[in-house]
C-alpha cells in the first residue's frame, strides 16, 4: 500500500509539533522543563472537580453519559455568556459554541474560513498550534504587524496574486504564546480598521486572558468592536476562550464567541466533526466554573506571578550579554532573543544532552522559517529552586 | 460583515443534519421517537462509570486533569489492541489512535485522504454522519455496490473525469446505519479486491459491531485483509470503533485501528485538530472497559434483541401492504421502504403533527438525493408498549 498516493495534498503540510513531541521527554524525571504551555497540576482545583463529577452522577447520570447537542451544554453556554459580559462583551448563549478545547476552535475556524490558496494574516512569531490547525486548509500566510503602515490594498493584492483572498487576521492578544507580549489598545483598534478595509474576519485567541499579574486589563478586540458597532451581531471578531489555563486542560473544553451567523455555521462543522463536546465534562466544568472560577484564578495569579518574577530575576543574574527577553504582564511565557548566530534548535539538542534543561526553540513559531535565534521559556510548571537551577544551567550553556 | 464572502467554499456543503436537529424535538415529552441512533440511557453502566471517575480522582487527579499525548492514553490503547485481537485483528497499541468519538475518526479520515475533487465510494444509502464529515473535504461520491460487476477501471475513469482519484471506499459493515443490513463475507472480500485494483484505502465503520443478537459473526474486513497479507502493516483497511453504543456516548471516545504509517499521519491531524482526546474520560473509560465490557454488552444484547423482535412483530401487525422492511441481526435500526409515491420527509412532518411519532426520513442517507420513499426506525430507546403504540400509529398514517 502506497499511502503517500492516497493522502490528501494537505498531508505534506502536517508535521510533528516540537512542543507535543517534547511532552514525551518530560516523563524523564531529571529533565528541568521550561517547555510546553502546561499549567502546574498541583494547582488544579482537583477537589472541586472531584465533587462536581460526584454531583453529576448523583443528579443525572443518564444525561451525563448520553449524546447531547452540538452547540454545547446549555447551562455552560449561559455561564459563558455571563462571563463574556464581564469582559465587556454583552452576548447570549446563542453567541457561544463549546469546543473540544480552544485548539479545536482554531481548527474549525480554519475549516470555516480557508479555501486552499487563501491568505491568513498571522504574527511573526505566532502560536505554533494555530499554524498547525490552519495548515490543514492549505493557506498562504502573510505577516500581520500592526506597527507597520502597510496598506490594506497591499495585503489584498499580495493575497490575490497568490490565488485567494485575505480571510482573517489571527492573534493571541494577552501575554501571547510564544512571546508573552500583550497588544495595546491602539494596536487592537488598528487591526479592526484593517479588518474593515479588507472585509476579513478577526480571530482573537484569548487563551491566557484570565492570567494577568499586573498592569491594567485591555478590552478584548471583540469588546472594542462591539463598542464601535453597538451589537455583537454586527461584529467580525471571533473570540476563542479556554478553560485549559484557568481551570484544567484535561477535560478539553473551550469556546468561541461571536455573531450568530458565524456561530451557527460553526455548529454545522462541529456536528460533522465530532457531534458534540463530551457531555459529562461540560456538566462538571459548568459546576466548577460556577463555584470556584474567580477565587481559583485569583490564586493562580498569585502563584504564577511569583514564578514569573523569579524567572525574570534569574535571567538577570545568569544570562550573558547579547541575550534579551520579554517582561510579560501575565500568562506563562518569557521569550528570549539570542545573538543572531545561535540556533535555538541546536541549543536545545545541546541543552538536553549536557544540561538536561528543556525549552522550545523559537523558529517553529515563525510561518516564514525565520526567528531561529529565539526560544520560549515557560515559568508555569517549575518551583522557584528549579527555575533558579534551570536558568543557571541555561546561562552556562549560552556563555560557552 | 458579509460572512458568505469569507466562508470557505466547503461551507456551501455543510448543512444541518436532520438527525441532530431532531434530537432537539425529543425533549418534548409526548413524542414517541424512533429517530436517532441513541442508546437507552437506562442501560448505561452508570455505577461503573461513577466508580471509575471516583477511582481516577483517588489515584491521580493531576494526570487526569492535565494535557496528555495526542495518540491516546497508553493503557486504553493497550486494552483496545487486545480487544482488536479478539476480533481477529492482531495489532499493538501503535496501531491505535484514540479519537473524540468515532465521528471524529471519520472527519480525520476525510481530512487525511480527500483533496477537493477526489472521489469517495459510499453505499446508497450510507451513514449520514459520514457524508457530513466527508463533505467538508469537497469530494465527489460514487456508488459502492459490491453486488454489481462494475469494473475498477470504470470507477477510476469516472473519478479521473471529475478531476481526482478514488481515495477510499467507506462502509458500515454490521447492522449498518441506516439499513440494519450486514455485509456478508463474500462482499467484504470483493471490496478488498476492488481496493487492490484501485489502490485505495478502505474505511470500515464498525460502530455497531458488538451488538449482534443472532446469526454468526463475520470477520471484520481488516481481519480478512490481515489473513490475506500476514500483517496489519501491509493492510489498507482502517477500522473505526466506538464505545458509544457499547458503553456510553457522552464521554466521546472512539478509535481507529490500522497500519502505523496511516495512524502516525492521523496523530498529526489529531495534534493539530484538538491536541488530544480528554484525558480524564480516557482514564475512566479504560477502567470501565476492563471491568464490565463483556458482561455489560451481553446484557445490552439481550435487551435490544427483545426490542428488535418486538418492533418486527409490530411491523408485521400494523404495516399496510406495499411497505417492506429489513430484518437486522443486530444494531439499532430497521429500514422501511414505502410505496414509491410516498415521501419520507413529508410523512415525518405529518407524523409529528397528527401521530406524535418521530423517525428519520431516508433521503438524507443517499448521496445522490434518491431514496425519498424510505425511512429509518430505531428500536433502541423505546420500551415494548411504546414500540407497539408508535408502530400502530405509523401504520394508521401509512394506511391513510
Amino acid at each position: 500500500m502506497n499511502w503517500d498516493q492516497v493522502f490528501a495534498s494537505r498531508a505534506s503540510r502536517m508535521k510533528a509539533s516540537e512542543i507535543r513531541e517534547l511532552l514525551k521527554l518530560l516523563a524523564q524525571p531529571d529533565i528541568i522543563s521550561f517547555a510546553g504551555g502546561i499549567p502546574d497540576p498541583a494547582l488544579f482545583p482537583a477537589r472541586a472537580f472531584q465533587d462536581a463529577y460526584a454531583a453529576v452522577f448523583a443528579e443525572n447520570p443518564g444525561a451525563a453519559l448520553q449524546y447531547s447537542v452540538s452547540e454545547g451544554y446549555p447551562p455552560l453556554r449561559a455561564w459563558l455568556a455571563a462571563h463574556m459580559a464581564t469582559l465587556g462583551i454583552p452576548c447570549t448563549a446563542d453567541n457561544i459554541l463549546i469546543t473540544s478545547g480552544s485548539q479545536q476552535a482554531l481548527d474549525y475556524l480554519g475549516k470555516l474560513l480557508l479555501s486552499p490558496g487563501d491568505t491568513a494574516l498571522v504574527g511573526w512569531p505566532t502560536y505554533l498550534g494555530a499554524l498547525g490547525a490552519f495548515n490543514a486548509y492549505e493557506p498562504h500566510y502573510d505577516r500581520l504587524d500592526p506597527e507597520t503602515n502597510r496598506s490594506a490594498a497591499d495585503y489584498a493584492e499580495t493575497a490575490a496574486a497568490k490565488g485567494g483572498r485575505v480571510k482573517f487576521a489571527y492573534m493571541s492578544v494577552d501575554f501571547a504564546n510564544p512571546t508573552g507580549r500583550t497588544m495595546d489598545r491602539a494596536a487592537r483598534e488598528r487591526v479592526l480598521e484593517m479588518a474593515d478595509d479588507l472585509d476579513m474576519a478577526v480571530i482573537e485567541d484569548a487563551a491566557y486572558q484570565a492570567l494577568r499579574y499586573d498592569g491594567e486589563a485591555i478590552p478584548p478586540i471583540l469588546a472594542l468592536e462591539i463598542a464601535r458597532r453597538g451589537s455583537i451581531e454586527e461584529c467580525r471578531t471571533l473570540y476563542c476562550g479556554s478553560f485549559s489555563k484557568s481551570l484544567a486542560p484535561g477535560l478539553r473544553i473551550g469556546w468561541v464567541c461571536g455573531a450568530q451567523r458565524a456561530i451557527a455555521q460553526m455548529v454545522l462543522l462541529k456536528q460533522a466533526g465530532d457531534l458534540h463536546t463530551t457531555t459529562i465534562n461540560q456538566m462538571a466544568m459548568d459546576r466548577v466554573a460556577r463555584t470556584v472560577f474567580d477565587d481559583h484564578v485569583a490564586g493562580l495569579r498569585r502563584t504564577y506571578a511569583e514564578r514569573r518574577d523569579h524567572m525574570l530575576a534569574a535571567l538577570e543574574r545568569h544570562m550573558p550579554k547579547g541575550v534579551t527577553w520579554t517582561k510579560p504582564e501575565g500568562g506563562m511565557f518569557v521569550w528570549l532573543t539570542l545573538p543572531p548566530q545561535v540556533d535555538g534548535a541546536d541549543l536545545l539538542a545541546q541543552s538536553l544532552k549536557t544540561q538536561r534543561v528543556a525549552f522550545v526553540p523559537g523558529g517553529a513559531f515563525f510561518a516564514d522559517g525565520s526567528g531561529c535565534n529565539t526560544l520560549r521559556l515557560s515559568f508555569s510548571l517549575a518551583d522557584k529552586a528549579t527555575i533558579d537551577e534551570g536558568i543557571r544551567r541555561l546561562g552556562l550553556l549560552l556563555a560557552a
